[in-house]
């Protein structure tokens, strides 16, 4: 029996509990791997892209946004979600980063994937390190509310290691960034 | 005007969706800044904590996990939901450690909190560097299961650097504390 195997849940039934713009929430039953039933509550998220934009002299382009869930206006780099289930990511980060910003990149890296939280949503989130930075007019949707800023990366990386960077996403890019970068 | 009071999104009405074991899915009606209105959906959450074990031989006691919402075996470091929304945090950081692996430890830093998806839910982790562990004998759920194992934090930054670790709290936090003794 292999490691998946000895671990693994069993899907039973699933039942929608809620079907929304953004969320849809699904709480399912599942066989153990002792047999016993157990709940799981879950999340099904479209997916989403986040983008760490830095300019050549070393300034990421960060947004500071009103997040409803906590009530605050935090900082984060460019992100959003996908269109549809199989939208092209990078395509969708090039997007996200000229809708919101107005930048747009010549270079882009792959930085691998980040879910948020796997124990209850399989919202997957792929980040991306965009260079080679050209600046145009962004386009925000009538009913999206944003301010850009530049700011330093060896800034940031302090920022996230003092604490005041609360949002997830942009700790873990930030700091990937900065290594392949070499400026951590 | 302030930067909060220029941003912020002023709740109308609010309508709970589903009231589950872990989550709590609410519905909201809010006014923009622009006074048009807008939907909310948001995930209201406990709260958790996570925790990097670092032995003194500089390994990070990580654990292997079956993740329901995307049928995966994953590595994580320990981590886990409060018991109630005033848990003391360090309090729990000690019990979820000595309950799946079996490790006190006589050191602990608070690495600050982490929001892994501010767009639609509350959920705070407080992240913690753990030096100085004794092994104990491990406490877990009759339903509960998962692997341990001690991998140099060497190692794991650059799994994480290279992709081969998808949980969010765990990038952050190993990212975090290997900048924070030094080894990265």
């Amino acid at each position: 029996m292999n490691e998946y195997e000895s671990l693994a849940e069993k899907r039973i039934k699933s039942e929608t509990k809620f079907h929304g713009d953004i969320l849809h929430i699904v709480k399912d039953e599942v066989t153990l791997p002792n047999g016993n039933q157990a709940t799981r509550e879950v999340v099904r998220h479209i997916g989403a892209v986040c983008v760490v934009p830095v300019t050549d002299d070393g300034k990421v382009v960060m947004e500071r946004q009103f997040r409803y869930p906590i009530d605050s206006v935090i900082s984060e780099i460019p992100a959003g979600k996908l269109d549809s289930k199989d939208e092209d990511r990078l395509e969708a980060a090039k997007r996200e980063l000229r809708e919101e910003t107005g930048y747009s990149a010549n270079k882009w890296v792959d930085m691998g994937i980040y879910y948020p939280a796997a124990a209850y949503s399989d919202e997957k989130i792929t980040m991306y390190l965009a260079t080679g930075l050209t600046k145009g007019t962004r386009q925000l949707d009538e009913d999206e509310f944003l301010n850009v800023e530049l700011i330093p990366i060896e800034s940031l990386v302090d920022d996230i290691m003092e604490g005041r960077i609360a949002d997830g996403k942009t700790q873990v890019a930030i700091l990937k960034a900065a290594k392949l970068l070499g400026r951590i």
